[in-house]
């Protein structure tokens, strides 16, 4: 066993069956499952790179004070703890640890309320964006952060500040959480913030915990700020000649005033990979096609179709004066189905059989040179890297092709490199985790990661939550 | 001296004038001001009931290298620091200590970058508010965060986390700082973030420094979003026969969809001071004027002027529904006039004699029951109580006329204690400072307090960063 465990004999609690006796009294039987009975869904998240990993139990918690005891019962035990929503995240961040259990919020998924007059959501961790929108919708409201899983967990967006495509006008998590309810590792329940949208009153604890990948506490209640929804919506794809005219039409577009719901690049290969996989026609003649190394796709949202509109015919204008083959306005199915199958992209770069992805941020209007030398760097590794992603953030998606895992390292430790020279960072949403660590640990400057991991100390002694991820914390006592 | 200074013989440097001398050779000997040649601005912010204190010296440095020397050196004697931009904060937070420098940013006021493919502005902490602004205008842009005092420096608006009356739609200062040049208390610099809107790679450092008042760093960069400039506005002044009307307004205005850029409640005796120290006739009839208990002000921006028109006009019909006694479109100047006027409000509740201010922050629903319940606190206590605030934000700015030093801090201790029991927090944009510390200490949970303070003591164990503000923490070595 690890070091993690090496006060296992010190506690109160003898052996880990006394200690999963102790918490099928909190939880239930049923709640407490071990070995074979483990679901081979708990063992992994969506990372490629990531083999799974049996946890010692999966316990199944349905309260706060549920929590309360099952990290107390931990704590005594030294015994390691990773939290986890639906397991959608791409950087193994709620991966288990062989000698420690996962803490699984499937049963805490109740929406405790909605809360129309301050334009807030109270939530349990296991509620998926899905679920909270379907609620929401019948207010007339949305939280509009779409990191392009519907199934993902509030609680596993904040764990890793999620994006996605609607980032570029509505932020991200961070910009959208209010408040928490946490739970520390010796089992003290915290609040912060609340349901207002500014403070001034001490440290922004909540800032601290949104995208600490379950590294500080364990988070049994998310307070989120909704917005009105917008009833109309257009959708429109602008095939450009090389993807250094897309790069450069974005600073014109985010520039121009008109505020884009979504504002993508997708690379030929990724276009094609995405909507032949979705049996997707988009009506593009194929004398356009033929000359289209990439393609950008920007959606308008508003109340006021009118509006729409006149902003569509505005961006048709700009988008040909910044060199687009042509401007196509979806119609909103054909739009709708587009944007779905962006969603699904790192699905299909899966089945196509790419190695691994990145999501590296950079300067928005670095992003030309950026991809230049990105594809300089895989012609240097031998390898395909093709791309999409939400380029009005920075926030580049690369699917990696490389299957030698020693060269495959080196190019994403080349592309990570690149990124930060360009004055980026590893990852825009999908966090470090353990499949990235290397990679972060390699990059960060000495002194902020000296002061995030004595930020861990401080909230986790004994380090027994999340261990070897984020911030390669074993866990050993101090 | 205090115990700040327990270990000043055994540092390097013997005395205080042997200490002095050094900084003399960093910054040269003009830039290290003492004794009777402090200039009084230099004792004291704004906060109305904190007297000046005289600090060993006053230190203006130059540039990042000049600020590490000095923590170099005060680290060394062990020798309290407190960071100064503009002085226009309200609740002391750059109020000197006795035996401690102040570090004044005057001369570090360079705008070093304005980036406008990436919607970036790279500025020194010295930089004004009306300084970025002119820089900005010729480029189309504007830096959003209006803390109504356009003297107030970056730097400042960094360490409070500055609001105002634009936050309502733009947010406050968290969200438009991308990154931070620091100096931390053993004169390490570092970088947070970047020219970037996202990132998951680790716990954001950029987010907590923000609103940590000078406690746990010293900023000498901040790099700032900025937005593209609004040609287009309109003010609209609507008259209501209670304050509870007004606040009862709010929610449905914000949730309508129409974004407004400025949403303030100003009541009855708030509104005859600000616009009779501007000497400002609104043109509203006295037959009006004598039911009116008070007034909702609100902006409405854009860059087409047809749009914001219908704005209007949508705004105005849904005013009227809402109980509204008039709704007066005001012409452009009376407009511009009126939102200078507001931004002085604090200035006409000193010159009427308030006593003290406070900018409690609630849940924007609650307004009219916390107001209510404020108004029955001052009729308690025997007080005059006027407000005007930020009502879509929940952010409400009470005047206190009580000179009774006692009362006045029972009354204010009381509508804190409110604010904090309808789900809100002390302060919304002002911070904590010297001035409302007791009153933070007080309600602050344990473990919270506590994990800010080992924050703080992970960033500065020496406590020499601003010692007996905003957590309390005198400095003394633990």
């Amino acid at each position: 066993m690890s070091a993690a465990l090496g006060s296992w004999q010190q506690g109160e609690v003898q052996t880990v069956s006394e200690f999963l006796e102790s918490l099928r009294k909190v939880v239930g039987d049923s709640n407490v499952v071990i070995g074979d009975a483990i679901h081979l869904d708990y063992t992994h998240d969506e990372a490629m790179t990531a083999a799974p990993i049996t946890p010692l139990a999966v316990i199944f918690p349905s309260s706060t004070s549920d929590v309360v005891e099952i990290m107390r019962s931990a704590s005594e035990a030294h015994l390691p703890v990773v939290a986890r929503g639906s397991g959608t995240g791409l950087s193994g961040g709620c991966l288990p640890v062989a000698d420690g259990i996962v803490l699984a919020f499937d049963r805490m998924n109740a929406i405790r309320e909605i809360d129309v007059d301050n334009q807030v959501a109270v939530v349990e961790p296991g509620v998926t964006l899905e679920q909270l929108n379907a609620a929401l919708v019948e207010k007339g409201l949305t939280y509009p952060v779409s990191p392009g899983e519907p199934t993902a967990s509030l609680g596993g967006n904040v764990a890793t500040n999620a994006g996605g495509m609607r980032a570029i006008r509505y932020g991200v998590t961070r910009q959208h959480v209010l408040g928490l309810e946490v739970v520390l590792a010796d089992g003290t329940v915290m609040r912060t913030g609340g349901k207002y949208v500014k403070s001034s009153s001490g440290y922004d604890l909540t800032q601290l915990l949104i995208g600490s990948e379950g590294t500080l506490a364990v988070t049994t209640e998310v307070i989120v700020k909704v917005e009105p929804l917008q009833a109309e919506a257009a959708t429109i794809l602008a095939p450009f000649a090389t993807l250094a005219e897309v790069s450069k039409a974005v600073p014109h577009i985010v520039g121009s005033g008109i505020q884009p719901s979504i504002l993508e690049y997708i690379d030929l290969l990724a276009m094609g990979g995405i909507t032949s996989s979705a049996g997707l026609d988009l009506g593009i003649p194929d004398e356009v096609k033929s000359r289209a190394l990439a393609y950008l796709v920007v959606v308008l949202e508003g109340s006021n179709e009118s509006r729409v509109q006149e902003d569509v015919e505005r961006l048709a204008t700009l988008l040909s004066d910044l060199g687009a083959l042509d401007v196509y306005v979806l119609p909103s199915t054909a739009g709708g189905q587009l944007i779905a199958a962006r969603e699904r992209a790192f699905f299909v770069a899966k089945a196509s059989g790419a190695d691994d992805i990145v999501d590296a941020v950079i300067p928005r209007a670095a992003i030309p040179d950026y991809l230049a030398e990105v594809a300089d760097l895989a012609g240097a590794f031998g390898a395909l890297v093709t791309g999409c992603g939400h380029v009005g953030d920075g926030n580049v998606h690369l699917s990696i092709f490389q299957p030698d895992a020693e060269r495959r390292h080196s190019l994403i430790a080349a592309i990570f490199g690149s990124a930060i020279r360009f004055g980026g960072a590893i990852s825009g949403e999908h966090g470090i985790g353990t499949e990235k660590l290397d990679y972060f640990l390699d990059t960060q400057d000495a002194t902020s990661l000296r002061l995030m991991r004595s930020i861990k100390h401080v909230f986790d002694p004994e380090g027994i939550l999340g261990p070897n991820r984020l911030l390669g914390m074993t866990g050993e006592k101090s």
